[in-house]
Formats: structure tokens, C-alpha cells, sequence
């Protein structure tokens, strides 16, 4: 018989070292979401950095603690700073965090992502099921960056993709699915208004990202990450009165009293 | 005698349509409010997606129920992919909505917002007054994207623009004015506030949008969407002690209230 | 003996002016903060406006009354934009702030750098120390854009810099050292909280280039914009429940307050 995974005590242990480590979590993002992915990574404890320039990215990912690429609003000049980052992470060992944002709205999202999950070596991806569809091969409806539904099993689409990719896969919606290709992940934790306000997506790749920082093993990691981004908005939702504006600030405030003080009561994954 | 508008019941009915919709808003829009417009048309029931790619935007604004092009920070490239999203939106049957931020500010400004009015067919435009006065050739003083005053009659501007475009034109104030060219309406929601917080006048085209993808005729849509934020914006000074920070935040909680809960007393258009 | 200098009559004298005169403040920033930078401004009474096309800047800095320019996201084109607009500037009498983010980062970001310092003449540049100390020459480190120590005194530092570029520098940290080369102001205000989100220095910029809009001497200028914003921190933190998401919309309601209202009791420059 096989232990259950503590949740609650492994993120304690790794809060503990991000707070004393501070690692830099670069983003090569997009435009929507940079404010308040830099928010989220310092509510976490870790120090964020946004740069893009094709001049400087090799060097700034390579002395990163993570590197989050994020294709929400693509653009040529993007496309090869981030698989100029992407290889150099690779290179120095920095563990790479993909997430498709809109991969199957367009042609161009679809062509992006897989050139990047075929010349980059990923240690995890984060997708919604239709974006995560798209990139497995399953059908998927999806209107913008949004998914409206996918044929099959989310969790073979997260098994499935991870094994292919050799690399952590994250399906996220009401429950959350994470699978290395052997084991899977269920994160229980979340809230519907956190898709009321927009980059929660991607505020949550930054929390895989911040626990990727930390190390490996990389299943457990993005799992927890998941869990305490998921945990942090169930709880911004009691103290906002559901309403978006003030849940998207109490967001801020719950992460970063999750990480400070560190009552991980309510964490739920299951693995 | 014809009948007045009933804008309140125009706008329940539409926000339903909305809320059970989603429609699809894409937006090229300018890097300050990318994260402001995309949660404000999550607010209001819609989905939001930004997308500035020229290898995309055809794609992208096709599928969508409207398309806002605002030039608040431009730049060559993201002049080419206005035009080509403008122009596949008109081809799809795509409302699009205009937002001509800072035109008369600067001769690269007024130069983009003449070719795409020659070259798109818009459904809208919203525009303060100095730069919509720019727009129909008339006197203004503009600092920024500041209006400080503009020669002649408002309600000129917007029917002058209208009739010579085909389209609605908004020009949002202390009293805003909608003109379809023909009819005129006079919108009295808003609060003084909305100008200590940047991107309101970019939220407001963002509402004009979301109203528009509900449908014909857009005079009223127009109106009603102005009317709508104006609405939120006073309540949100009631709700904030009148303070910048707290008043951006519970802007957003407003205007979900009013499009979840749809209690709109106190909405004002004349017709 | 020279009169101790009034911290609090100068920005009571200067906020009336900014406010009754609203000053364009043109910004050519990172993307990551464009958003709470023009918040920043309109809370301290100003215009602000973002604009960074090659084919608009010379004509928007002119018009201006400061220019800042902060290297937070560089790009080639970003690069150009910001030499134009910096000599445009020079050539019309408008005050440049400049905010070398992440200078020392990367060879990239120290390279800019440097060449603005060359091309440009600036009436203040504010930065960390580990930014200061890399332009100046003296050993730091720093992660991302954050400074984790420095070689060295910081008011030296300071002193150095000021000197041999003929402007204000500004290191900001604990206690902000502003010096003109001959002279150094001490400004103690401010909150750790500050540290925990992101593009608060660049507000800081900000708040500098909005004094220096209201005239000569810079060396006051930049130190009152640094006390003022410092206070506002202070504020903030006593309101929010020192927790970071409420703390940043306190930010901007203490901001206001203090611009508006002019209670400046608790500024602390020693100069």
C-alpha cells in the first residue's frame, strides 16, 4: 500500500523554502495578464520578471528559478523569444511551464503550440480542457480563449498528453486533473468566480510555476500549486460578497496570507 | 406620436440574451486597459478576447459577436491587423465598434483613425469630444487623450459624424450623445469619478460592444450599453467613499450586479 | 545657515499646481505596469498619456509636461522610441525621468541603459540601489528587477551618478537618497508593503516626474514626489489590513487623498 500524499504538509515545507529563496520566475506572457501574474508571484514569495526581447531572454531564463511561457496574446517577435527562452531554460535546467491560452481558436495558437511542445522541453502545461484537447487531438468546442466543452475523459486527455510530452499535464476547470503519465492528481479546490475575472488562468500557471521552482518531484508539485491557487480563491470568495471586483483583490490577499501565515487547512488533492 | 424609449426594459432583455449567449468580444485595444475592458466584458455576461496578431485577427474576428478596434497605444503593426480584423468583422457581418482614443493629439493618431473609417464600415463609435470633433472636422483642444473643450455643439458632432459614416456616434461627456444621424439620444448616467480612473472611456466603448454582438438597432443598443456603465459608475461612488482605488474595484462589482441581478432603476436616456 | 527645507509647504504649493494646471505626463513604459502608472498620475492630479510609436513620440514629448521612460519590458522598437522622444523632449525644455528597470540584469538591459544615459539628457533618473550601483559602476546584485545588495554606500552611489550626468538620482529603498551632486535629501517615508507589489517604483517615477511638471529646483521636486508617495504607502498600509491586493487599491485612494485634500502631515525629508 502506497501513502497518500500530504498536500498540506509538502506546500508548508515548500512555501517555506520559496519564501527564504525568493526565485525568479520569468514570464514571457501575454499583455492582459502581466500585472497581475507580478502580483500573484509576489503574493506567493517569489520575485517575478516580464521580458520578452529576443536580445535578452536566453540570459534572464537562464538564471531564472522557472520560466512560465504563456501564448495568450501571440505575436511573430513572441514566437521566437519564447523558443529562444524555452531552449535556454532547457539548457540551464530551469524548468519550463507552457500554457496554450487559446490553442484551437485560431490556427495560429495551434501551429505556436506545437512548434513550442516540440522544440521545448516542458516540465509542465496548464490548459483548460479545450485548449488541452486540442493539443492531445480530441475534439473540442472553444470560443475565444474560453472552452464550451471537449469529447472525452479530461483525465485521459491529461494522461494522455503527458505521456506524449513526457512532462507534467494539467487540465483545470471544476476539478482540476494533473497527471505525469502514470499517476494522476485530482485538485478539488476552486471557485466559479475565478472565471468571472480574467488571468486567473494564468495566475494559476504561476503557482505551478512558483512550486516547479522548488523542485521536483514535479507531479506533486503542480498539483499543490493548483491546490493553494484554488484554496486561495474559495476563500477570497467568502470575503469579497461574490462580487468580482472585490474577489479579485481578496485573491491578492488570500494568496499571500496562504504563503505568510501558511493554514493549509481545506487543501484538497487527491493522488 | 411615437412611442419613448423604455431603455430599462430594453436592457433586461438584452442582458439576458447576453448572459445565456456569451457572446464572443474581441478586442484590439491598446496595452493600458487590456486587463480593465477584458474583466469588464466578463462583467457584463460576455467573454473577452484579445488578439492583435496580424496572422490571427481575420480568423479570430470572424467568430466573434464584435469587434472593438481602439487605437489607445498604436504602433504600425497593430494598424495593419485593425484593418484586417475590421475588415473580416464586415465581411462576417461582425459588428464593430471604434474607439478613436487621443485622435487630434497627434498627426499619426488623426491619420489612423481617417484610413480606418475609410477603410472599415463600423456599426459605432465612442469617442470624447475633442476627439470626435477631430474626426468631423471641427475645432477642439485636446491634451493627451484629454478632451479640455471643443468648438460648437456636441449633438452636431455626433449627428455629423453619423450621417457621414452611416453609423452610430457616441460622444461620451457629463451628458453623453448618441446619434444615429437621424434620432439622437441623450444618456445622463455617469459620475465624475469615472475620469479619476484610466480606461473608463475604453470600458464604455467595451459596453457599446457587448450590447451591439446582442444585436439591431444599435442607436438604442448604443445608448443603452452608455447607460448601463454610467449607471455602474454611479453606484460604484455611492458603494466606494468616493475614493479612485475603491471606486475602480467596486466598478466591476456594479456592473456584474446590474447584469446578473438586473435591478436598473435609475437608468436615463432620452429618446 | 541655510533654512531647513519645508517638505510639506512646497508640495501643498506644488499639488495646487498640478492640479489647477494638470500636466500631460507621457509615459514610455514597461507593459506591465501601464495600467497603475496612469492610475498613479491621474490620483496625483496630472494627464497621464501612453504613447510609444516611433511615428508619434517626438510630437506627444514635445507637447508634454514630463516624460518618463522606464526600460521594464525593452525592445528594439521600444529602444528607438525612447532616444526620439528623449531628444524631443531635450529639444523642448520638458523635463525626462528616467527609470532604468533591471539595468545590471541582463547585458541587454545595461546596454540601453547606458545609451540613453548617453543620448539623452535627464533631469532625475530613480532606480534600486543594485540599478543605481550597476550604472555608477559598482558591484551588486541583483535577481530580475530586484536588488539584493550592493558594494558600497548608497548615497555615494547617489552623489557619483548625479555628478557625472549633471541630474537628480534618486536610489530608492528603506530611506530614499536623492542627490543633485552637491546636495542630498533624505527621505524616510514609505512601507515595506510597497516591496510586495509590483510597479511600485515605477509609481514612484511616476510621482517624480509629476513634480518636476510643476518646475525647478529637481532636487526638491524629486524628493517631495518621493515623500509624497512614500506617505501615501504609509496610509495605505494602516487602511488595507496590510494585506497586498487591498493595499494596492488603498494606494491609489491615499494618493488622491493626499493630493486633493493636502494633509501632508508626516512627510520626512531631511535635506
Amino acid at each position: 500500500m502506497t501513502e497518500r500524499f500530504d498536500a498540506e504538509g509538502f506546500l508548508k515545507e515548500r512555501m517555506e523554502w520559496i519564501e527564504e529563496n525568493k526565485p525568479l520566475i520569468h514570464h514571457i506572457t501575454n499583455f492582459v495578464v502581466m500585472n497581475e501574474t507580478a502580483n500573484a508571484t509576489l503574493c506567493l514569495g517569489a520575485l517575478p520578471v516580464m521580458a520578452h526581447a529576443a536580445q535578452e531572454v536566453e540570459e534572464m531564463a537562464a538564471q531564472a528559478g522557472a520560466l512560465v511561457l504563456n501564448m495568450g496574446t501571440p505575436y511573430p517577435d513572441l514566437e521566437t523569444a519564447m523558443l529562444a527562452a524555452g531552449k535556454s531554460a532547457n539548457r540551464s535546467g530551469v524548468p519550463v511551464v507552457f500554457d496554450p491560452v487559446g490553442a484551437g481558436a485560431t490556427a495560429y495558437r495551434t501551429r505556436i503550440a506545437r512548434q513550442l511542445l516540440d522544440e521545448v522541453r516542458f516540465a509542465a502545461i496548464r490548459g483548460n480542457a479545450a485548449e488541452m484537447a486540442v493539443l492531445a487531438g480530441v475534439e473540442a468546442e472553444i470560443r475565444g480563449v474560453d472552452s464550451l466543452g471537449v469529447k472525452g475523459e479530461v483525465a485521459d486527455i491529461a494522461a494522455t498528453l503527458a505521456e506524449s510530452l513526457g512532462c507534467v499535464a494539467a487540465v483545470t476547470g471544476e476539478v482540476d486533473v494533473v497527471s505525469d503519465g502514470k499517476r494522476t492528481a485530482r485538485v478539488s479546490n476552486g471557485h466559479p468566480l475565478l472565471g468571472r475575472v480574467t488571468g486567473t488562468g494564468c495566475m494559476a500557471t504561476t503557482a505551478i510555476a512558483v512550486l516547479l521552482a522548488s523542485g521536483e518531484p514535479y507531479l506533486e508539485a503542480a498539483a499543490a500549486g493548483l491546490a493553494l491557487f484554488g484554496l486561495a480563491g474559495e476563500k477570497a470568495a467568502g470575503s469579497s460578497g461574490r462580487l468580482p471586483g472585490s474577489f479579485h483583490v481578496e485573491l491578492y490577499n488570500t494568496l499571500y496570507e496562504l504563503s505568510t501565515v501558511r493554514k493549509l487547512k481545506g487543501i484538497r488533492v487527491e493522488l
